[in-house]
């Protein structure tokens, strides 16, 4: 049964510490990754389906790799009529909430001077959709739809292929949200035919979507040639209580994070040691009712968390402290709470606001910041697939406006290139040597440092 | 003298290829600098001071790391009197600038269900200014005012000591753009120190500023401890030109970019080979009157380019394949060549725009995605030092309005967990077992590809 830890004492600093410092390392595997980088760079196609032969046993043509026409609308048939209609309703709330996303640039005149900042979505984007069961429907979408959102128009989806075919969920939830072509290629392979693009696969401009170790090192490692979304870590969930939460609703809330991966962790910061006794009994309880009770029992066993703090101010703070990926406000006036939250990706308040209804359906994207990330990173968004393009025009009389901040700061800097620029549009073609110039020799220095 | 070449030709397309792959390695100090990482996270100041003495030859104690306000107000008295009006007009102009990048967040309400998105500043901010002759003041603005005008609350600049002292612009630049503190540190050991943190300097959630191989190796390597800004690579300029362009002009900026580094590359497209030629003559002429002539003359030999395209169009389209930091419009009609243009960082429109208002003093931002990562990166701005949090509310009614959808994905995904999470809140106790669960075990699968 989870031990129930008193805030400030080493046992409850100690798993906090624990807590933060989970990961799992990709050195192991960045030797044999670069290596598929490098052989679907040169090779295209070929290489990619001969690590789709090797890794997944599935022997494809490069006629085979997308997907067809005829498959999806087999799929789609396939598919239970009430999931179906749930992915829909899920599709249509996801893409709402992320509308008000889209952001538009602007434009401001002064003086002879234009300024703009345009917006604009990225040409190509890649979604990778992992294999067998973590193949989920609902990342599917969360993936895509903001990437359609955003105007992006090309969108390629990546999923490995196995004897027994893609999930017909997958398929569907693709169309639903938009992709304009699945191709049956997944690991690093897929990653490499994103980024460097072969004869069947566009290159893209930004990847996104998790994966295992390989998919995750090999985004690591095409990044800068590509943009990707952040490596997701182990899934978290905080829950801060009162005594007006209901014990078995906060437990079954940190089983469901639990029974993601053994990695997993499930913090609960009760107000009242009695709580916190009660929530790990339910814990204990429901665990063993739970389908996937081995994988929720190793996360349990290992980061299963229940604190005692004096006040929700203090559960505040020490939240801050972790900035978990999701937060449930389990208290009477989460409300009220809320502007003392300041690291979290996502935050749920009071009681019926279950973490599920924001992993499937509530609107919000369910691609958040891990491990602390949510100190400084936002949940998967519009913003993440679109670029933006400052653009500056100045007329004669806004340059000549201007110019002399121009010319003195390029002179103070020993940049005489930058200033003669300036200068030989005012007419004059004189090089007047910057101070830095003239003086410069002495502070002239190479180092660790520079 | 550049050669200019037709586009089509095999030259011109391994010229193109030449400009995308410049890069340096940073393999050779990724040993050294993970070692000074850890030493500073393990030793704090003394690790900091010690590391400080050997790369930078300044022995310091730990009172002597942060700038006293008695020397800023020195150096801000020793900055000659012009050189401090055009600092603070370019500051003026580029925080009104920043200001309209300022992103509100939203709310919305929909039977039962509140969603939102907050926006809020990072809680701290680290600035990397270069020490020796790469301190420049216009980077110290453009690095923080973005910070400042995102509303973060504590910005530290840390800067290289040298026997002769931080530059007075440097230290006048930091107090007129707002940091909170400026520490004497620099290389991959000040980049550690703002990443975990010491008895002196607070660890930050961000941290951004160019610096040489060993402060972008260590940007990189603390990258997910905390974030970074894009590790800038060469800079360049791509001036898109036709027969209205004064080859003198065209010329000088290529110059201009030039001067910045042996790396840097100046490419003009030129409608018309006679332009060219007329912009290879200037080219070399002007290079021999700049005092950084060493420098230009390095950049200009090896990836100095003078392209001849047929029409603007074309020129565009070539562009967009390079994805520029800078580009210059140097054409008769620059706003309606405009939206051909898809990928660049910053675009100057018209003859009297040339690059170095921007760098110096228009608004934007100069700090601009580099080597073809304006494909799907933006200018360093405002939404760089915020992070998005998802906020969700149902009321009971809310909840059970969406709790049958996701019920139903959870059950299809095979996570009980989940749905029983609701489904306790609906007052059934029952575990509906899954679909996946009940014939998941044929779709489970453990390989490189999932």
């Amino acid at each position: 049964m989870i031990e129930v830890l008193r805030d400030g004492t080493p046992e409850a600093a100690r798993q906090i510490d624990k807590l933060l410092s989970r990961s799992e390392g990709s050195e192991r595997v960045a030797g044999d990754v670069e290596a598929i980088l490098r052989a679907v760079r040169k090779g295209g196609d070929s290489a990619l389906l001969r690590y789709t032969k090797r890794f997944d046993g599935v022997s494809l043509s490069a006629g085979e790799l997308v997907v067809s026409e005829a498959e999806l609308a087999d799929a789609a048939r396939q598919v239970p009529a009430e999931i179906s209609r749930a992915l829909r309703e899920a599709h249509g709330r996801i893409e709402k909430f992320h509308k008000n996303q889209v952001e538009k640039g602007f434009e401001v005149r002064s003086e002879g001077i234009r300024l703009g900042m345009r917006v604009s979505a990225v040409e190509r984007a890649g979604v990778y959709v992992p294999g067998g069961t973590a193949a989920y429907p609902s990342s599917v979408l969360m993936n895509i739809v903001p990437a359609r959102v955003a105007g992006v128009p090309d969108i390629t989806v990546v999923t490995p292929p196995s004897p027994q075919g893609i999930r017909p969920e997958v398929l569907l939830a693709a169309q639903i949200a938009g992709a304009h072509r699945v191709v049956r290629a997944g690991g690093a392979q897929a990653v490499a035919a994103l980024a460097y693009g072969t004869e069947t696969v566009p290159r893209v401009d930004k990847i996104v979507g998790p994966g295992n170790i390989w998919v995750a090192t090999a985004k690591r490692l095409v990044f800068g040639q590509v943009d990707i979304d952040m490596i997701a870590g182990p899934s978290e969930v905080l829950i801060i209580a009162d005594t007006t939460a209901d014990p078995a609703w906060v437990a079954a809330d940190m089983l469901a994070q639990a029974e993601h991966d053994p990695m997993a962790a499930a913090v609960c910061i009760a107000t009242d040691v009695k709580l916190g006794a009660a929530i790990a009994v339910e814990v204990e309880q429901q665990l063993g009712e739970l389908p996937r009770k081995s994988i929720a029992g190793k996360s349990i066993r290992k980061y299963g968390t229940i604190l005692v703090a004096q006040t929700v101010e203090r559960a505040a703070d020490i939240a801050n402290g972790i900035a978990p990926e999701h937060l449930e406000l389990f208290v009477e006036k989460p409300r009220a709470l809320l502007p003392s939250i300041r690291n979290a990706g996502a935050v749920f308040l009071g009681q019926y606001t279950t973490e599920s209804l924001g992993d499937y359906a509530a609107g919000p994207n369910h691609v958040l910041p891990t491990g602390g990330a949510a100190r400084f990173s936002s949940p998967l968004g519009v913003y993440d697939f679109v670029k933006r393009t400052s653009i500056v025009e100045a007329s004669r009389k806004g340059f000549e406006k201007i110019a002399p901040v121009v010319e003195a700061l390029a002179l103070a800097e020993g940049l005489d290139g930058h200033a003669l620029a300036v200068t030989r549009r005012l007419g004059r073609r004189g090089t007047a040597a910057s101070p830095a110039t003239k003086s410069g020799a002495t502070r002239e220095k190479k180092g660790k440092s520079d």
